[in-house]
């Protein structure tokens, strides 16, 4: 039910941009398999391309924060912004990285609350104190 | 401009519900200070104890995921979910557990490109790949 | 700091379309205060005439639902919605409509737990039960 | 899955206001199909016509802003607001308006920027400049 | 599809935390169904249990704000967070307490209303009355 | 009241990164004025850079959608996601690229009209019509 019909390995083939993504994402995920975003967002070669190159840059480079966690903050803003697709395609990815059942449990119980809060919060206009206040 | 009073020291203290949240914040945080979220929710009493033992079995329980990244999984969720206050608050209590600038920009740009393929998958609206499904 | 400058009366009285609206808020709501929201639509005439007669066959006519409870319903569309202005506007007309600092403790306490179990169900992808579906 | 029932064309014959709604809507729109949306929002009679004139005087009155536009801007906020029904009928009345893929691509690639930009600014909280300020 | 397994009546009895809530449940709701949100949750006992418990404490006690208008509230957080299976469950339960078609569609013209305000308060960014604030 | 403090002209001048990017922002914009959102996100150079080159990809581009409409969709995508400053900068954008009085309140008539039904659509749970199924 997609907006846009999925691009297949043959169509894939007749674009040099779409194949060299697709060729990309296979030798840096070391998989055959190509998922189904990346299938729709090939029907605009540079959007595909332009996507898939900041990913690369944020996801897979080293970096000061460790890749599961990467994953586990891309399910919470997933979550907030009710993506099912990105839930779960994310969750299977920090599965891949080591998410424990223990791990999924407490970050849900985080987003949870977070949530919570976040409504409170905005219920009540609590207003900023000036202790939080980096220029202060 | 909040939408109720914020309870004083002096009101907290008329109320042994109240007074006891306020005394067990500034145990658990060894600090005189407390911000005014919890000022706000003390209009409650029964849903500031509530909220306040929520927040402590969530947030400062150990676990399989360490407290910093409680804490950049707090900012995720509250970032999409538009809360200032929250995302100022949280910032700061981020950096007093670790977060470094570094940390705080790669942060950022996970919740940024989160965002970002968020609205493209909703867009697109992507069927869910079968290997996703936990069940199948 | 709006994105349109705020319509005075003077400036209404120089619209028909305005000032009738201005004269029907005032009459319908007994005061002769007129609220920034209305002032700011009044930049384009036909779109303040459509959203005040639209709030008033919504919120001004006696139906199934009280008075009170229909503010109540918007504060919490409104705090999903993180529209601060709206909170504030709508918490004290819920309590120009009579809700108690109870009635404000309970209805924080029902949107907060929603936005818990909204995120979890969402973080879960929790499927539909064939029970809940009307057409079954 | 809906909940409330689909209004059949026999059970609309039933009621007036809903069988004149369905009429303008076939005469509009120069086509005997009525969408799921107009059959569910049948259920309220009133609600049913207060949704189509205000539909009909804000999307089908010519304007300062065009048609094809108009529903790209109506993509845009569905998907924002992750309305699945809503990102699929505006994409397919898109479509019938003229947009093509190259559109279509750009739309998507100016919405994910938006998104990304609108998150970085919440998460790093920018104080607005002076000179975006219209009062000023 | 969701992103963890439902968790069987035979599992749940392998668990007395799982088992003490799914009877509580049972008790409580006078029935021998559990619908799937407590069953996905039951992965994670602790976070069960913390749900399940919150739950009684703010929905299932009396108060100042009857049983329905409670769950209309909670329909109404639960479409503004775009969660269907909360909207599903929640009218589901709203219309077990008793509210009528008529109820129903008022509850949509308040809350789509509410999301209409919201977005023109939001676009014109309406800087707050005086009169609004509490601490005024 | 931000997350991180304002990069000033001096210290941009002591990053090549930062340095080159603000030229190349007054050199496109034909200003010297830089406004906060790209000081605040010049304290993590790398970032500041990826998000201005991938701006100026999407917005500064020779395209299907003209300069002006991409503003309007911006603001669109801003106002459902609750972005102050966001919508507040790209209105005054849109304005220097034309949008009269007239297209802006067309604008927020759309984006209003859009989100209440969104609301409308998710508070029902409209099923899909075959029809408008890309793949069908």
């Amino acid at each position: 039910m997609a907006t846009v019909k999925l691009i297949s390995d043959a169509e894939a083939a007749q674009n040099p941009v779409v194949q060299a993504v697709f060729d990309d994402i296979r030798a840096i995920r070391k998989t055959d398999f190509i998922n189904n975003f990346w299938r729709a967002l090939a029907n605009d070669p540079a959007g595909l391309k332009r996507t898939w190159d900041h990913l690369k840059s944020v996801m897979a480079t080293e970096g000061a924060i460790d890749p599961l966690t990467r994953e586990m903050i891309y399910i919470a803003v997933s979550t907030a912004n009710s993506c099912s697709y990105c839930v779960q395609s994310h969750t299977a990815a920090a599965r891949a990285r080591g998410m424990t059942e223990a791990m999924h449990g407490e970050l849900l119980a985080i987003i949870a609350l977070a949530a919570q809060t976040n409504h409170l919060v905005t219920a009540l206009q609590v207003p900023l104190d000036p202790v939080f206040d980096v220029a202060g």
